[in-house]
């Protein structure tokens, strides 16, 4: 019997056990995006929906609507940027879009959720999700571009099929609302026309999102 | 003005029209996966995950333990298959895994709920996507016998993690776990390894998952 053989065989099987042991943690950790709520119903409008909710429908419209992005996208890259682009609110929380205090301190909250929860992965595993997550922040790529156009379209597609209900109860004007949009045409034009036409100005002509006009 | 290419532009542009609407009536209806309640657990033992959190986990899964498969997996379609896996319960509802009268008309309940569903894309997309649903069916490839491994491996890391309260509650015999779990090692022989030492054994150990020796 090969004595040292057999001492690497056990290094090589007790290493792979850690690497998966941390994966296995990490994806324990992750149900945790299942308790963070959103602002948007659900379309029958009875409850709010969370954000791996949310992370399962983007992904699903990223490959069903990739045909339409401006320039051409890596479908897998952008599928795993959507599945994990709101993660570091695990840590960090949601920051309401309207708290200035809160928006400060949330680029430093969110780049130590990050450090946390993508380094209980194994180290090449973790860097590839962290740039990942970089990437989507910095808008700056096809697909980072395109994520973004889904992560507003989605919440868009669920407020007009519930008459604007979140819309409402936010009092939303439409500068808001556009602030909110600016993104959505830099990943897909043809999305950003569709979603204007057929589900914001039925709701603007109606006054479910308020006309600034109409401010006092 | 050239009329003929005029009208040539407008039928194009009332087709890509049609299409986005279609394939936006399937995103919306795809929100009622978030409706669909599972026998799971989360992870803080408080509530039961639905269809689309379930999806949302198995798909990050996936992408972070494809390494492990037996045969190597095209990441991007079985990410694609487990995203859809479960929507003919929509239509066709949970089968309850020992309804027996339920389990003799489930195939052709989801074969019906299949064609309706995948009927409100355009054709080609539709037609792609029921094939990818029929694969999983079928558990005949890498990429299906892998989607099953995630299926069956993800409510067993949460029971484990709330201590069992889903095995406890339903007063499940190791027999019964086994049937369930037939499929894991075929599409990872390392990850079923894993599952078994890790998550079930101290649970069988420990008695919250029933030997059937102790069965009246
Ligand atoms: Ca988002």
């Amino acid at each position: 019997m090969n004595t040292e053989k057999q001492s690497e065989n056990t290094n090589t099987f007790s290493e792979q056990t850690k690497r998966l042991e941390q994966q296995i943690n990490f994806i324990r950790e992750m149900d945790k995006e299942k308790f963070i709520g959103r602002q948007t119903y659900l379309s029958d409008g009875k409850r709010k929906e969370n954000d791996a909710e949310h992370a399962w429908h983007l992904a699903l419209m990223t490959f069903l609507l990739s045909e339409y992005a401006n320039e051409p996208i890596d479908v897998l890259k952008t599928m795993v940027m959507v599945l994990f682009h709101d993660v570091v609110e695990i840590d960090a929380g949601d920051t309401y879009a309207y708290d200035e205090d809160g928006k400060k301190t949330q680029a430093q909250r969110e780049q130590k959720a990050a450090k946390r929860l993508y380094g209980l992965l194994p180290e090449d595993q973790g860097a590839k999700l962290k740039a990942i997550w970089e990437e989507f922040e910095a808008k700056n790529t096809p697909e980072s571009r395109f994520a973004h156009t889904m992560d507003n379209l989605q919440p868009v597609i669920l407020n007009a099929t519930t008459n604007g209900k979140a819309w409402k109860e936010h009092g939303v004007y439409l500068s808001q609302f556009m602030g909110r949009q600016e993104d959505t045409p830099k990943g897909s034009e043809i999305l950003w026309q569709y979603e204007w036409e057929k589900l914001v100005e039925p709701f603007l002509k109606n006054g479910t999102i308020k006309d600034d006009s109409l401010r006092e």
